[in-house]
């Protein structure tokens, strides 16, 4: 692991929802387990007119709503030492005048990481006007800027945003999470690819009949209608985290773990990812809304009759897709992807069908059919790996049954580091390796954007589903064969 | 599944110790299924002065010490209508004639199967008598002799008992049986290497580094001194059992399940096998006696303090050999293979350890080694697989473990029909697949032979191995490799 140096993270939007609910308490965590560097400081941002006692009397409501095993008293005073309220407007030139000042200070780490926890709309002016006090050179120490997804609201504007904030920082000083990507699921899926000699020789388009990645939530939107309408299932889940997943899942082996090593790979699936057509769009993608329905035996509202959402939204709650990936591994085998809100349950899941053996040799006996070997790997809320094989069933006659080899190697309530631990960790050792790259993000945009394109076209209808349901019947029509159908969860089918 | 005809069944030895134990409770659990065919016929063969009545009750006490669930009185009574005790010395031609005429009266049926559960000894000359009162002609009916292992003491003797017994039996009339690879064993094999895509791919040379095949034994040889010690481990057990399961594991699919198809691929195995120079039969095979020790906390007898073993005895109850399969599919993979009495638990297992994965990818982690893929395969106590997987361990370094894939589909307590009820349903039914011909004996044969005269001529030393220990410690010079190593169970190996 590489040395951290000591540094000041500044947090724009320090009061807000992901600041106390994630960034603060994974900042103390990570003070906790001394892993932040020595003489590291934290200056909050936010606009409220608060002092600095107000301040850590709010960090320690924070604090004690989120901390494992109970908030240590000597560690917070710690803490506290190393945290500035900072009252400032993102908006006014002033007030990051101030911030340069303040940040001159000796105490100040020259090493500056700048969290910006604020809408994606005020990214372009916020990287802008750090700019303009000389923040984000890189003269006495790095700066680096650490933004959140979504990344623009298309391919257009991402292009847009990344030209606004490319003017005033390299690439190098980007930091782009996708937090849902967390560091333990993407390092135990290249450790599981790449560790094991029994799976790559399996990897391919020799053997494996289809791949399907599932990200399912029982929750509905909650509270977050405004944003959400204007966003949908496509943009909001499957643009980014399921892609991301399709990328580890499907790359090529990385000559090594270095950021640049990793992403080189990542974007080079992502390019060669067939594209589609905008007018074949149904062929390819389905979009559903959720309709009223049973949820863990509560009778939860549809998505039109949520609060703020406007009566005639078309906006999916669920978004499925078939991608092909045009290269020697994996050509024609379809990779379906699905992601929906108010579903049966919540999991995300990767699993991979294998193509049927040939049979000849079992002729005259009872075995007519078997089923395909699958490998599911599950990734939320369980991290665990099955693959169901078949064998013989006991007994006089030929006859067989799949059974379920299985190793469960994370449970969420154990070793329960939150992604934005390693996150914030990665950013102050300028680890890259999960943050996205801009050409990343820019091919992801470009694979999604003929179906947002098409349905934003196709206003007058959106079929739906119940909440509780594994989603809209209608989306089979995305299936290349009538042999294919969604896996519905990592129990095993029920023999035939 | 092919109807079975009526037959007459003629047990050699009826009063001997397998039929009591094996072949009666067999028949009878046969008789419980409706298996037999109508019409069938028991006639049981032995020196004693027994009447019907006298036969029945022997034949009563051998079930109920054995029989599933209970004696069922009718279909006892349905069974011992079946049977005639015939009254007979195989060494007297007359007691054949004797035979012959009965076997003419129209009750019993003209399909005709000899079990000789009998000495090996007198194989040839039972067979010679039985032909010369045209007992094995076919001109009626089939006439089926079945003989159990050892089928020889060695490639001259097996050979020479086969010239005699080929002089009266066509190769299809003969059933040679080992019993110790049953059915359920040998399908399973099949089902799971061939109804499963996932293995194929791996199941060669490029990424299997080497296999094991352990048949270890908890008891010693009882009372068996008089046979056992005139034969020997590599001839009781790793002659016949482990080099069928070596078959069963490395042959190519065969074109069907069919008899011949099967037995082809087997024999195209062992005919590939490189074959072992004599003089250096020391670094492919490896001896030992079982001295003093303890099993399951119970002080037992080295092998030289049993009853009725000579004091100079060098037979072997512990016996290792490495072999190459010189083919496309094998070359260079070692098969390590052992069998040993009084060892530290009784399991059968083919262990099957992949080649490392090239692990440039983890350079800069912590993952400096990991363990290579094995794939287990429980044949006794337990029929399951298992797979050990590397994954990474929870937390936030680089670091790999091995976790395992487990399922468990066959218990010797579920379904546990006797491997003996398969085989003689097997000899009614024509399906020679489990039985081994006789190119397929010879071949085995042809393989321990250079051993076997090796291991006669050196009658000085033959080292030792506590009972109840895993074996002798100088067998690990048959290792090509120091990472190579004997797996001592289905446990996991433990983390480094």
């Amino acid at each position: 692991m590489k040395k951290a140096e000591a540094c000041t993270y500044v947090i724009y939007g320090a009061t807000g929802n992901l600041s106390r609910v994630k960034l603060m308490p994974a900042l103390y965590h990570l003070d906790v387990e001394n892993l932040l560097p020595e003489g590291c400081k934290i200056v909050a941002l936010g606009r409220r007119e608060w002092d600095q006692q107000k301040w850590r009397s709010e960090v320690r409501d924070m604090l004690e709503a989120k901390v494992r095993n109970g908030l240590d008293e000597s560690v917070f005073e710690r803490f506290c030492n190393r945290m500035h309220y900072h009252k400032g407007d993102i908006s006014q030139p002033e007030s990051y005048q101030q911030l340069a000042e303040l940040l001159a200070q000796n105490q100040y780490p020259k090493n500056r990481a700048f969290y910006l926890a604020i809408s994606p709309a005020d990214f372009a002016t916020t990287v802008e006007l750090l700019s303009g006090v000389n923040l984000l050179s890189e003269d006495s120490g790095w700066s680096r800027v650490i933004i959140e997804k979504p990344f623009g609201y298309d391919l257009q504007s991402s292009q847009s945003l990344q030209r606004c904030i490319g003017k005033y920082l390299n690439e190098e000083q980007i930091y782009r999470i996708d937090h849902y990507l967390g560091k333990g699921t993407v390092q135990n899926l290249l450790v599981f690819r790449f560790a094991n000699t029994m799976l790559e020789p399996l990897w391919n388009r020799n053997y494996i009949d289809h791949i399907q990645i599932t990200h399912s939530e029982e929750f509905g939107i909650g509270t977050r209608a405004q944003y959400y309408d204007g966003s949908g299932a496509l943009r909001d889940m499957l643009q980014s985290h399921l892609l991301q997943l399709l990328t580890l899942v499907t790359m090529e082996p990385p000559a090594s773990m270095d950021a640049e090593a990793l992403r080189d790979e990542k974007v080079k699936v992502l390019k060669s990812i067939r594209p589609i057509p905008k007018e074949a769009v149904n062929a390819y993608a389905y979009r559903a809304q959720y309709t009223s329905g049973v949820v863990d035996g509560e009778n939860v509202k549809g998505y039109l009759q949520e609060d703020n959402v406007p009566e005639s939204s078309v906006t999916e709650t669920y978004a499925a897709m078939k991608l092909y990936i045009d290269n020697w591994r994996w050509k024609d085998v379809p990779i379906y992807m699905r992601t929906g809100k108010r579903m049966a349950a919540a999991q995300s899941t990767i699993s991979i069908c294998f193509k049927q053996p040939p049979l000849q040799f079992f002729r005259d006996t009872h075995i007519e059919a078997t089923r395909p070997n699958w490998l599911l790997l599950g990734i939320q809320p369980e991290e665990c790996i099955r693959m169901e094989m078949t064998v013989k069933e006991p007994g006089l006659e030929m006859k067989t049954r799949v059974t379920s080899l299985d190793a469960s190697y994370r449970q969420d309530d154990e070793h329960n580091i939150d992604a934005y631990e390693d996150l914030l960790l990665d950013v102050i050792e300028g680890d890259r390796s999960l943050f996205l790259r801009s050409d990343e993000v820019e091919c992801a945009w470009r694979i999604v954007d003929p179906v947002l394109q098409r349905w934003a076209q196709d206003r007058d209808y959106v079929s739906g589903y119940p909440a509780g349901s594994w989603g809209p019947e209608g989306c089979q029509r995305l299936f290349d064969k009538e042999s294919h159908a969604w896996r519905y969860s990592l129990q095993p089918k029920e023999k035939d």
